[in-house]
């Protein structure tokens, strides 16, 4: 007999927490639709050699591989003890694994359009929201299965598509009453700053420290600097940099000057301006601050960046996303550009439960248990029940003719606001006694008037 | 560099597929709720111990298993040759893999229940939507990632459940606008036929060589129930039951002689009767036959089965479900009794698409595309876009001034019905063309009464 449990860093998700988690799905989903993104759905396994190499070798480590099996083309296996301590070893050959468990969104999204390429409408604007795996050590906050929620325009250069994104995070959390701030920064001016600090070449050693700032502090980020070669002037440069305070505008003028005409920098500077001081996009709805700390780890972006914090709540960013200018090369398709963001729903989620944001009536659940109190009187109340379905009002039926008290506790434990007694006195006088559990008004309806019953 | 491509047996789903899918997963959850039934979600991942024999031989083979990784407990690793071999030959071991993927939704959903038992109000009525995946060999119309969708009762021996869940069938076609027949037959009235064949032992092979009565004919099937040892006399009785027809009453009284007094059969005669002549439950929106010859295959089944046939369409089951007696037993809670039906969610999309049976409307989509028509002119288009979305009326603004050509394919290709053109003249007048594509038809509207405009 098996003791049931559930994989490390795994979760059910039981009624109330379904209701939540599509309360916020669906909050985004029909932003982006009024945007004109549309729903791209992948599988959950994709081939190993589509993901392998794509997130770096800690990455690579942390995607769930998944065993061949006899169904599978019989592949040669190098049998000696040799080989098989080679397979075991993490070195995974196709004789043991040819799929994995889809470890982002991204990829998967590059895959299919490099499959497509030719058959899309550009530019493509696509959503999707999907589980995705990874191997990582469980924690508080950190599954090993998580959503994630990804919107991108590919196939366009045009800063619209920017301002775009801006108000689709600025609806999205207005709708979902969550007060945020949206950082954005450009990498174009990293660039520059790597480019004043001795070359194109620092430019990730100084997004990586900068990246540590919130975490470990001007001084320490100083250190992994002058470690990593920087002289005392460059350092005293990105000090500046990152000191930079002040209104947007005021932050403009300061990049401007410490950047002084690096052409990159000039480019990213004119972008930032173009996006924070538009005035049409309803921005304004969220807070759009300009954020030259913000680096953003991963390599592949190359203009804008944003990041999403939730105001007044501690908690890592919620949401983030940048341009890009090669999202599919590695499958064959190059030069194609885009720009995307990103919704963190899982801490999305915590937020909202901390600050108790959910809409109370997030899940109606059902709105009338009849009770059961015989076999006919159960009879006239399922057919009395089929009636307000039909009329679009969830009812149940208790299931047998039990005391009363049980037949309460069930409507009591599912939240069910009403209660509907049909006995042989009302199956004789054709009338149905109504009970609202809260207050314990009781109203007594006709059959016929139970139709245009208002609860 | 890879040329990117999809594991066998797995598919993306694009726009108009996912809205399809939607469209007949949101019209199944609207009933599901509108009659009591809560969502549970469970993980992708089981663990391996859950899953395996819980489906037989030929199931546990076609279970995906999941590697173990760097990131998991070290195992003791049998290192020699031999330990190896035994390794790799499907006798799975802890040390290559202790998790799987989700093979169904009922034994996700039995180990649910055994883990939370004492929590639960019962009755506990769940629905579950969610993928599985089986290492099938696939082929057309079986892949080797679908879905499920899935209504089960738990902890309610009334038949008033089965009476609901014709129901649910009943509403859900019809608000599909597919039409079925839902066949309907009871374990009890096999057993008892299998009694006057030889005994219960013989239920199985029974069962078995009926299911097989739509492939193979009827003549098949003697043979094969002969060579399980069944009697000439035995073999002319299965044929009377094979060969029943009539009316639902013509049935249950051919049966009845048949069965000879068999007290199971009785029973399941009773129970089949109770719900077939109910006239309460909407259940005449579908067409609800006894079928003797419905079987289903599953051994778990004791009492009410169900299946359900699309008519007009050459098509296998696109439903069925039944009622069982002990969902948990294999989790150390026994005695827990239930009823339940799925959904052939794929098979459905199939017939639907088939029949042209998809509402022209499924897919919303963009409503309007405002042209972009230079710097300034996108400007104000993008604030009357704004304030349109605001509205719930989803728009996008070209992401560049390209030709008309350009833009015109654009709304053409993503079937967008209305294009916005506000060029240099219609800034300085502030109005703006509206241009039904299907018709051709222009209208110039001001800017301020593009607010009220009804597309």
């Amino acid at each position: 007999m098996t003791k049931p449990s559930l994989p490390q860093g795994t979760r059910d998700f039981d009624t109330a927490t379904v209701h939540r988690r599509n309360y916020i799905f669906n909050t985004i989903k029909n932003v982006f639709e009024l945007y004109g993104f549309q729903p791209l759905e992948t599988p959950a396994m994709e081939n190993l050699e589509t993901l392998m190499g794509k997130y770096g070798e800690e990455g690579d480590k942390l995607i769930f591989k998944i065993l061949n099996n006899g169904l599978d083309e019989p592949k040669k296996i190098d049998k000696t003890k040799e080989g098989f301590a080679k397979l075991l070893e993490g070195k995974s050959s196709k004789d043991i694994t040819e799929r994995a468990l889809r470890y982002d969104l991204t990829i998967p999204f590059a895959r299919y359009i490099a499959m497509h390429y030719n058959q899309l409408t550009l530019p493509f604007k696509r959503y999707q929201l999907q589980p995705v795996w990874r191997a990582d050590r469980p924690q508080k906050g950190r599954y090993r299965e998580f959503y994630q929620c990804d919107a991108d325009v590919v196939g366009s250069r045009s800063l619209l598509n920017e301002l775009e994104l801006v108000a689709i995070y600025a609806t999205v959390f207005k709708n979902l009453n969550l007060p945020v701030e949206i950082r954005i920064n450009n990498r174009k001016i990293l660039a520059a700053l790597a480019a004043r600090c001795g070359g194109a070449g620092k430019m990730t050693d100084i997004a990586i420290a900068i990246d540590k700032l919130d975490k470990v502090g001007l001084e320490k980020v100083e250190e992994a600097l002058k470690e990593r070669g920087l002289t005392e002037e460059q350092v005293s440069l990105i000090r500046q940099f990152l000191e930079i305070t002040g209104t947007n505008d005021e932050k403009l003028a300061a990049l401007k000057t410490i950047l002084a005409g690096n052409v990159t920098g000039l480019e990213g500077l004119n972008e930032l301006e173009y996006i924070t001081r538009q005035t049409v996009a309803n921005i304004q709805a969220a807070t759009l601050v300009i954020d030259p700390t913000l680096a953003r780890g991963l390599n592949y972006y190359t203009g804008t960046i944003f990041e999403v914090k939730a105001l007044n709540v501690q908690m890592g960013s919620i949401g983030g996303g940048g341009r890009y200018d090669d999202l599919t090369g590695l499958f064959g398709v190059p030069g194609v550009p885009g720009v995307g963001i990103s919704f963190g729903v899982d801490r999305i989620y915590d937020v909202l439960t901390e600050i108790n944001g959910f809409p109370a009536d997030v899940y109606a659940g059902t709105k009338l248990l009849f009770f059961n109190l015989g076999v006919n009187e159960a009879m006239k109340a399922f057919e009395l029940m089929q009636r307000l379905r039909h009329r679009g009002i969830a009812a149940e039926l208790y299931h047998e003719a039990a005391k009363f008290d049980k037949q309460f506790k069930y409507a009591d434990k599912k939240g069910i606001p009403y209660i509907a007694i049909l006995g042989t006195r009302e199956l004789e006088t054709g009338t149905i006694v109504i009970k609202k559990l809260q207050t314990g008004e009781q109203t007594q309806v006709t059959f016929a008037d139970l139709e245009n019953y208002t609860f």
